[in-house]
């Protein structure tokens, strides 16, 4: 699935490439990848899909069926075999992936020649927005499940083989397991499930269904107790089948409800499993679950110990994109800009670096300071629009959060896990304080630049103006 | 892309397949696909995806790498030698692809070896689901546009390697071209596509940006004016380009606009270019477009000639799924149904057909009857509750929907390519009368089941009363 040729981008990048061929062909160009809003409203957003994009990057290839398509539609035989030979050899400076980032500050910078940081747009933005758009979905539905078990069973109503990734980004974000197995296998995500109301319906009747199913997989053994009744029929027979697992030395894993009133439904079934003495078995619940439905029932102190989330977690509703962009900030080691009438979206100049603010007690403060490449130890950043605000930055430890991930295509470091990704999304989570977390009006994280970045970008725009 | 392996599927597919292997491994199986709700509050719903599935069903296999990945959690060496065998050999019959469908009723049916019928589950909703999505919200969107010319631009913000089944799809719904140059190609879709912000950025002057862009792309071109600002800069600078142009004997195929009102530039702008002779110049209009947005233009007489749309596509927003489901309906030669407390959610049992009433001028008469696959010429059918309330079909010619499409695991129909498929579906909606094509409340388009169908479904829900 990640077999993704480097025709998987938009018709412009080629157009575009050609001119810059054909015009200008020694040209370079840096451009940043950020996005302009926190999605669902949230305080935050985990950055995911890095290391799939490392991959693709390293074996980005026109295929020669690629080429033969490319030439019946007005692109020159000279730029074609150029594309023939493409390999991209530019240079990723990146934020970790994992780690807790904001709006409108450098996520990751691209350089190289501007044919090749252009063609690699597309690909990269619909990888990267998308990844971290679910493990941010992921991480609030983590969060409101407190330490419960979560599963990921979105497959069949994710977008097509965008499910592939949606699984990968869940496991950054928090999930414990996957349904895929595709994805388990390739990430190394530890794969789950249950069982289906077909199974059941196969059978006569539940009961039989539930003992074959015990008897062929003892281990890890999970009954779909809500076919035709969950109290009357689905957990007397799912307590008959955990008896007689019992008698030959084997442990009943769960009982899953899929319908119904969910906390009702489990507080009945925990007790009738209890007065069996069943206390070791599991409750696993499912059926459209969000993060606010699954906040609602630990309020209502539901004895649920495994969520099972599908369609709100891989389709990332209701935002369902991230509004990530790609903007070029340097041409030929000239600065560059983009103006808009709406001032938040007005790019910024040059090669960056962006400075984490940590305080006394090793937290992140709250603040991240955006500066030029070549700066260091920055004093003071200021407001970005607001000339009357800024911070004294000499009281912080300040960490800085891009760093070289790929020179010349190849990448520099070694390749982190899903695992490891996961793990450090979660340190990461562990030192933002709790105000940015809420899900309602969270505390806003704030971004500044330092003075001589903000001087460039004045400049720039002083030299537009209309 | 359509390299898609067996393990693309739920786990519990597999450990459900284990348990048949073992207890009663030559069981046969027959699936319903059909979905409970129209998306977006619509009144019908554009079937896509069915080719692809095709593909796939013909060719899937399980690899090495997933047998040895399956080896480590908990499968059995015979079933395990099974799977590696394992070929897709089942039945299909199908709505055509393209073909305008209404909730609770079958649109696919797949029978075969129950094993084989519940290991495809997975990836055939995951595929269906998203193309019917995909192809209804382009088709709302063309609705909207009239005969104006839509560009799909979304891949960016596409669900990572979905984006090239949303393509696709876009295309069955009526979109006239994609900026997606892997799907343009495999798909055979007409690909187009502009320029970006960066392009103009990395040159001193805008003119000179659109000079170098119109002689190295002089078909075709489109000139992006927003960048600095579009009645001051970048419409001005598009007339000398065009004007050059002319003097070459080539003609600026438009201008785009990406910000800002659309309706009040697009006036403007088509001012600026009448004025100057330019009326062949076509605007192209881009921005967070949906069929609203799209609708309002149109009804303040935007001169706007092509909508670019993206993620609002692309991510079938703001549902963002289809909830398809499939479910088993005959097992072992016996009909099988799914109860539920929600009535709406009982299957329907038994091999069937479903037949659209076509009223005297040869237009949807708006009821589908369902019956089960032996009988022909249905005279009644009953609402599936309400049993006050039937339908005297004998003034109906009746077509049945469901074809076979697939024996044995081989295709029995020829392949269809997107460009037929949109062509069937424009023609299929145009059958269909107004009142179920309106955004706001449309008409319900009616469901019966023939007697015998009925009946059957009663027994099943009696036999299964707690």
């Amino acid at each position: 699935m990640l077999n993704i040729s480097a025709s998987y981008t938009d018709l412009y990048q080629l157009t575009m490439a050609q001119v810059y061929f054909k015009a200008k062909p020694k040209s370079t160009a840096v451009f940043d990848y950020y996005f302009r809003n926190n999605p669902f409203q949230g305080g935050f957003t985990i950055f995911a899909g890095l290391e799939n994009i490392l991959d693709i990057l390293e074996n980005l290839r026109f295929t020669d069926a690629d080429i033969e398509y490319l030439k019946t539609h007005d692109f020159e035989n000279d730029f074609l075999e150029y594309l023939r030979d493409f390999r991209f050899r530019g240079s990723i400076f990146s934020v970790s992936e994992g780690d807790i980032v904001f709006p409108n500050r450098p996520i990751l910078q691209v350089a190289g020649s501007i044919i090749e940081v252009q063609i690699v747009e597309t690909v990269l933005l619909n990888i990267l927005n998308f990844q971290t758009l679910i493990a941010t979905k992921a991480n609030r539905i983590r969060r409101s499940a407190g330490d419960k078990i979560l599963l990921d069973m979105g497959l069949r109503r994710a977008h097509a083989t965008g499910g592939y990734f949606a699984s990968r980004a869940a496991a950054i974000g928090g999930f414990d397991s996957t349904s895929n197995v595709k994805s388990a296998k390739d990430f190394n995500i530890p794969s789950s499930g249950t069982m289906a109301h077909s199974f059941i319906q196969s059978y006569e009747d539940e009961l039989k269904a539930f003992q074959d199913f015990a008897l062929f997989r003892p281990n890890n053994c999970v009954l779909l107790v809500d076919t035709f009744s969950t109290l009357k029929s689905g957990i007397p027979n799912a307590i008959t089948v955990a008896k007689e697992m019992e008698s030959r030395g084997e442990r009943l894993f769960g009982v899953r409800l899929d319908s119904g009133d969910l906390a009702y439904l489990s507080k009945k079934t925990r007790k009738m499993l209890d007065d069996n003495n069943l206390d070791y078995v599991k409750i696993v619940a499912s059926n459209q679950l969000d993060e606010y439905v699954i906040k609602s029932l630990n309020e209502q102190n539901a004895p649920i110990d495994v969520y099972g989330v599908g369609t709100n977690l891989v389709t990332g509703k209701p935002d369902a994109a991230l509004d990530g962009v790609y903007k070029l900030s340097e041409y030929n080691g000239n600065p560059r800009i983009k103006l808009s009438e709406n001032f938040i979206k007005v790019s910024l100049p040059c090669k960056k670096q962006v400075y984490r603010m940590i305080d006394q007690n090793g937290m992140f403060y709250g603040a991240d300071a955006i500066c030029l490449a070549s700066e260091e130890n920055i004093t003071q950043m200021f407001h970005p629009f607001d000339s009357n605000k800024s911070l004294d930055l000499q009281v912080f430890k300040q960490e800085a959060l891009l760093e070289e991930v790929m020179v010349k295509g190849k990448r520099t470091k070694a390749k982190r896990t899903v695992s490891e990704i996961a793990e450090y999304a979660k340190m990461r989570l562990s030192l933002l304080p709790d105000e940015y977390k809420r899900f309602q009006n969270p505390h806003f994280y704030k971004i500044g630049l330092s003075a001589s970045l903000k001087a460039k970008r004045d400049e720039l725009i002083n030299q537009h103006k209309f």
